[in-house]
């Protein structure tokens, strides 16, 4: 499993493509230099990447990026906030016509900063998964707005159906509202019975704090998905899914 | 205003050269090929750079990242810790010849860190202002010094008629000393206290967490100028600006 | 002193290859490009490079960092929790071979994760003095194991004379357990009773944070041991070493 020397009874990882066991990555804007070091270090370890929020609108690099992406053979996508914003504008044949003129390949729909009632987002990802592979995410960005766990259910089950191929449960770049408290902690009784009706490979969790990744791994698996991790953190989420860190190293072995 | 796509209703930039929206970076010690990057991605949204401290001292590339700067056509300024460092030791002379041996336009006065009375600081201002153009910094970094609103304004007021170009909001890079309380929380009534007497577009803001850069933004409106930003925080900062990150999403849309 | 200028009364620092003021820097998987960028700028003032924990496990360039960092002359190796990795497999051969395949000089003993005896872990020291210089590790990454200052003295003890040439003092990445409390803050009781028995520059305190670091520099001094410096936080640490940064500019200044 390791490209340098062998450690027995190291947890099985599964290989891209994958269904299960995906990272997702956040780029806020590196240069191209900064893709190309992340991709050598962290590129056979990650599944996909988001360009965070709206960062692609002042970013000056961003065909050339993409195009370095596409190379490496690693899916992108804008940030939900994106969509947002062009909705919130009434834009949207704008905002799918900017998908093809970039060759975009996914797309993520999400509601976090703006009111939709939710047939209609689950229409925009209908509409969009004709175009493109969508992901959607269910949260609000906003710490005030906490809905039960039924709910929960209920809109990624909806979206599901309306097409997306994974459902993103929202914690922001800071890893603070949605799945989590404030204090960065996640709502555990929530995580359960979210698990109890949608199938875990169904969702990504955003996880971008090492507690909240160590936290996932343990109680879904080496192969959970995250999403939001740092470039930066990727080498060390792959230590952590493998029980190679202090913080799983105990788990993985106590389970043998 | 994108360089990729156009949403409409963005909040107006102003472009630079200029004199309100200023964005100062903070370089604290990187390579030329990580100043490169950070030009290429967010050189067009960066109006100054402060080489944090007296960092200056110890790096070993000090002259060819000058240069690199210069090509950029951003100016560069030496962090005011190292003006305090040539004081304390009665080396304003040494100062000045540092200035001019790295052809430095612009330079910072501060007295963070040392004892010195006012009318000595504004007089260090007034000199410097012949040979560069000068940043001056107000409050102190140390926590437990704290003055009252009419104080900020007096020294900021003498500081302008002294010579200074911006009078500078101190604080540091943590964002938890001067305008901030020790938790990062601004100290709202004393900011807009400084604004009913001293004119927005004279004042930078230290502001290094995003939850600074947000409330100014906010208050102040887009083109607020704002310092102590990290290389790799311009892009998600210029999204702030725009309205086009979670933060301010809502605010920019509700003034329309 | 400085390659730049030249500040009277500055802090006298020792030079490399040296036994006190040591830096010990973690890599926890850089690209090659990113290794010679943090070369650049602080290899002058980096005495020793830990590639983090087991991520050289999952890190696909290791030869040719390895080899970038032989050449930059500056000792590497493998953090603890590999060693422990083998070792809770029953794998020691396989990592003193290992260390032979990838021409290692250094290597870590530590028991953070695992529960061996202490008569044992220094067993391991002996056997692999004789094939590398060892840097052994004392303290739990467990938050909940806290042991009396008299004990941390006798393990350091008994592991320098097992042949040891540094000991360090545990704090993880995080800089939250061993030496300090969950807050971060220092155990300054426990400090001060280990430095009783233990010659300073036997120890390399890990310092991730900067609290940290001042105050292990405004205890021990300018050239006081320190490790799990992050790449890009070398140049600020040399400038707390040397006065030059608002947390020690008066502590130095007072000395004299």
């Amino acid at each position: 499993m390791s490209l340098n020397y062998t450690l027995n009874n190291i947890p099985e990882r599964t290989i891209k493509p994958r269904d299960k066991g995906i990272t997702m990555v956040m780029d806020k804007g590196l240069s191209l230099r900064q893709a190309e070091d992340f991709l050598e270090v962290a590129g056979i370890h990650t599944d996909i990447i988001k360009l965070g929020w709206a960062t692609s609108f002042v970013t000056p690099n961003l065909e050339e990026k993409l195009k370095l992406y596409k190379e490496a053979n690693i899916p992108v996508y804008f940030g939900g906030t994106l969509f947002e914003a062009f909705i919130v504008r009434d834009q949207f044949d704008d905002y799918r016509r900017t998908l093809d003129k970039f060759g975009m390949e996914y797309a993520e729909v999400s509601d976090g900063s703006i009111d939709i009632n939710h047939e209609e987002k689950c229409q925009f990802i209908s509409k969009l998964s004709e175009q493109v592979t969508v992901i959607s995410e269910v949260g609000s960005k906003d710490a005030t707005k906490i809905f039960a766990p039924y709910k929960w259910i209920q809109l990624m089950q909806a979206e599901i159906n309306a097409g997306s191929w994974k459902v993103i449960a929202e914690a922001r770049e800071g890893g603070n509202v949605g799945i989590y408290r404030d204090s960065g902690e996640v709502r555990q009784g929530l995580v359960d019975e979210i698990l109890t009706q949608i199938p875990e490979e169904k969702i990504i969790w955003e996880a971008p704090q090492k507690a909240q990744q160590v936290w996932f791994i343990e109680l879904i698996g080496t192969n959970v998905n995250l999403g939001n991790i740092a470039p930066a953190e990727v080498i060390p989420l792959e230590t952590i899914r493998l029980g190679l860190r202090g913080d799983t190293f105990n788990h993985f072995l106590n389970q043998k």
